[in-house]
């Protein structure tokens, strides 16, 4: 079912890229189910993790995910959605927005946790590295997430905790260096 | 009742030194309670961050602290008073000593597991930039130890987890290199 669900995801996201680095979308879900792999997971986990932006981010529906996967692998990425997005809420601005998706995503089973872990490590690394500017805002978003991601695998919360500190540090870096 | 915290264990620790550094010892807790006093915290939490070492390591008793800093600060105190040491289990080996220790630690107040965090980012820090080789087995003691801290305050679990990542990552350098 893994291989199912990465050539599912491989298919969705299609010719999508990811925004700094130009490679194809599905090399992230990759990162992030060879991550999962690394600590206690179940076959559905990894699946959920191919799987984690499909909803979000392509045509595919969660009823798409449940026929074809079932309903524990549709749960895990129904949790990994967002919910506060701008379409759904136009009114809230981004901060409201992520206040309230971190408030949900505390209340995340200790699967749906361990794999947005992952999720932060990747995504935060990629910022640090190619969006300075976007850090700024993005990095401490990711503090309060992780924060609220404890109870899923440490060792990903260890490594999330790494990259958002090491995001912090940098940041606090650039902003002592001197004005040209 | 802080700087008074400060002066009896600057006297208790008198001439001790750090390991590595040669620097004074009380420059350590001294460390502890800065960090401490950077998240939620207690006049009482303060104290005990500079007073944590002084039962362990020097000749003054719980009871004296008791006497002085009265009983919320003893309690700290004694939970960050290492029970497993070598004196008090001579028949258990480093392993199942520290093993148990980090069981113990597990149920502290919160209080505790927030002072102790501080701990471990300096101690963490230290071994990393001053005896590598001691840090193959410092580093996953000290990963047990956080993944036990949990609950204490956030933001210094995540530099407690941001240390113990730096120190793994620079222990798998080490091993990568070419031996000459």
């Amino acid at each position: 079912m893994e291989e199912e669900a990465l050539e599912f995801a491989r298919n969705a996201h299609a010719s999508q890229l990811r925004k700094y680095t130009g490679e194809s979308y599905i090399e992230h879900p990759i990162r992030v189910a060879t991550m999962v792999k690394t600590v206690p997971h179940t076959t559905e986990m990894v699946c959920a993790a191919y799987l984690h932006d499909v909803v979000e981010d392509t045509p595919v529906s969660l009823e798409d995910i449940q026929r074809k996967f079932g309903s524990t692998v549709a749960t895990l990425v129904d949790e990994l959605t967002d919910e506060f997005i701008k379409e759904n809420y136009p009114d809230l601005n981004r901060k409201s927005r992520k206040e309230r998706e971190v408030k949900r995503q505390a209340n995340m089973s200790q699967a749906a946790k361990t794999i947005k872990l992952a999720d932060v490590v990747d995504n935060t690394r990629d910022i640090i590295e190619n969006d300075p500017d976007f850090a700024r805002r993005y990095i401490p978003e990711m503090e309060a997430l992780t924060e609220a991601l404890q109870g899923g695998e440490f060792k990903l919360l260890m490594r999330a905790c790494y990259q958002v500190q090491r995001g912090k540090l940098k940041l606090a870096e650039i902003r002592k260096r001197p004005v040209h």
